[in-house]
């Protein structure tokens, strides 16, 4: 591996779905998802390893090494967000590709033979932006979310992800690879790097995350002939909720919580209908369980007002509720160490959003990186990271990788609920 | 024409396209609203009624009398909101077929010949779900609408109107009928003649009515990772507008202005990305064109604000603007004169929905009238009016279009723009 060749990479990858604005547009298991994965295949089918697609779309590179060894996997995923950016994702897949090679090259130079095997993984549906709930491949390869439920999941249009994933020639029946750790490298999609001016994040925990599923019921009627005392409007009432929803961050400290409404559909949709139903998904997340359990109290209390001052009914369910995880101390100390042999500046950092490592880290001993993100914007076009900083990426993550095959995480815990070590903020 | 056939085909054409509480499905150029059309095509032709269908898919039964006169036209639509009633617009074109059966069954029996010959319509797209703007068929016919332009309008899934009309067969080339009149009974949606007991309403205007086009522009980002201080979330915004649009009826006496958004779109709709873009249609009507222009300029001044406080962009624009319509005395005078001869109860009553007459009204003398609608409601299914109700109605029609096919508004004005009369309200 060069770093010629692996910018000529990246910058290929990010034509596939690219957008008018330097984004992508490659949502799961569609043609421009497609492109992607074959070209994921082909970077594998070069280098004679071995290419696997299991029963929910997960695709494994595997480069045998030691005959019959579990493997250390290194990836993220190659699906975007709708007019998404080319790095979230992307990034970590190439890198894992690249540093894969790297390790594989310097282990036939020096002749050594390592403990365990290296593979790269390009997981299904981490964005969940067509097919929800987000991180799928994952969750499903480590036990969290069951695979025919995934599989029946339909989009907005009806299709589902088995019907979806068949469609582009994804929707394989390999044996999964039995592993024995797991290594993934992502921007930050925050400022605090880039404020800070570090280059590497030892992702030390998850925060906690809920969603609100809401469903609220009012009666169809004319925009024009029915009179305004005799309407039941689900829209109003539900943006009132949107409000709230957005609202409650206030009652915290600045920043403590995050909370939004991202997906809102209305029934009919028509003109000159007034809704009757509306269905929206709330997001909120926060560093403690108890901030999202405080809000969501607040939250339920008042959307109950809003019902009974409308005459119109409001379901709420929780869903996708997910702990705060730690990732395992051995994991950030060799991180750390990695970073100071490369000369790289390195702080431990929590993540706001879910990664794939969140759900490998519940298995399998998992070390979690990030780089700067510009301005710290993400899920959007004018996502951005320097090239430096993914090349430094691409470093750290192969030195990781080297010392992962040779066992440096062998004896880590793998449970993730419990804290490591009392994480820094 | 008895009245156990015309309840009979009432009920049957409410099959087409029904839903599970009495309702009906049928959108414009659906395979149900295709159902409907053959059911009209054939109660044409077992009559040996000449079908026509002109080339924005409007169907024409004609019924020569005399040869070369031009036609009296009585009916409405049998297209449907979603999950819509099944009265709105199928018992008009109903209520036309078996009055028009009725007046020319009278001729046949008095050996008479009229002044003009006698036809029934089902306009295309009176409702405007599907494809907007609504009022589509008719207005086209009327010279209100440009027939390429509509032809080119598009559904939510990228169909134009072409596309669909051809689809279910119905994309026609035949000749338009030349008019002497049009006559339409439709179910009132409101619950002015239901409280006074009154069984037939004579239409004398039409509410002053315009459409907002509101598109909020924010930017996408992460709901997770994002730093609330940092997003500029459309949905948000657009949550204020849709507040604002319900709220600014408060600032005029009750019932004097109703305003609702209906239709509400986000980009791109995902749970776990804030929206870049919401795209929602406000809809404003009220008796006098001054209370919409107040409301308007109310509405652009606080969406401004809107705009500034959260540093994104909104764009209004107005659509769809529909003047005051007056229809002419001599028609009121002829419902009124009609009613007393049945028997029936009738007022003078405005109209706030619009409706293909209030196109027809602005190129030949026309009649509108209106039957109760039970609790007010229309646009849902539970929409209803009585078969007593809708009899005495088809009673009536007949009563108007024998009188109109022999002359009796031959020489009323037809521009509509006029008051003929300070309207009722």
């Amino acid at each position: 591996m060069s770093d010629t060749t692996f910018l000529a990479d990246f910058h290929h990858v990010a034509t596939f779905g690219a957008t008018g604005n330097n984004g992508v547009e490659r949502q799961a298991a569609t043609p421009e998802d497609k492109l992607s994965r074959d070209w994921f295949a082909g970077f594998a089918a070069e280098r004679g390893w071995e290419v696997r697609v299991d029963g929910i779309g997960n695709m494994f590179a595997l480069i045998d090494l030691v005959p019959g060894a579990p493997y250390i996997l290194l990836g993220s995923h190659l699906d975007s967000q709708p007019l998404g950016g080319r790095f979230d994702g992307a990034y970590g897949v190439l890198a894992g590709l690249h540093a894969a090679e790297r390790v594989a090259e310097r282990l036939a130079a020096e002749g050594a033979v390592p403990e365990f095997n290296l593979a790269v993984v390009n997981w299904f549906n981490e964005e969940g932006g067509r097919f929800a709930p987000s991180i799928m491949g994952s969750s499903v390869f480590a036990g969290l979310m069951d695979q025919d439920k995934m599989l029946a999941v339909k989009d907005l249009a009806g299709t589902t992800v088995a019907e979806a994933l068949g469609a582009i020639g994804y929707l394989g029946t390999d044996e999964r690879p039995e592993l024995a750790g797991y290594a993934e490298i992502h921007i930050e999609q925050g400022r605090i790097l880039e404020r800070e001016g570090i280059t590497l994040g030892a992702v030390d925990y998850s925060w906690y995350t809920q969603k609100l599923d809401i469903e609220v019921l009012g009666e169809q009627s004319h925009t024009g002939a029915t009179a305004m005392a005799d309407r039941h409007d689900a829209l109003v009432a539900a943006s009132k909720v949107v409000l709230l929803v957005h609202g409650v961050t206030a009652k915290f400290d600045d920043e403590a919580l995050v909370s939004s409404v991202g997906q809102l559909t209305l029934e009919p949709n028509s003109p000159i209908v007034v809704a009757r139903r509306v269905h929206l998904v709330a997001d909120l997340r926060a560093a403690s369980p108890q901030i999202v359990a405080e809000a969501r109290a607040s939250l339920l209390a008042d959307i109950a007002q809003i019902a009974k001052d409308h005459d119109i009914r409001i379901n709420v369910n929780d869903f996708d509720v997910r702990g705060i995880q730690y990732y395992p101390e051995e994991g950030l100390e060799l991180t750390e160490k990695v970073a100071a042999n490369l000369g790289l500046g390195v702080r431990r950092i929590r993540t706001m959003a879910g990664h794939d490592s969140v759900a490998m880290n519940r298995i399998v001993p998992t070390v979690m990186m990030f780089i700067p993100s510009v301005d710290g914007v993400s899920h959007c076009e004018r996502e951005f990271t320097t090239d430096e900083d993914m090349l430094a990426g691409v470093r750290a993550l192969g030195e990781v990788a080297w010392e992962m095959v040779n066992g440096a995480l062998a004896a880590a815990p793998v449970d993730g609920q419990e804290p490591a070590k009392a994480g820094a903020a």
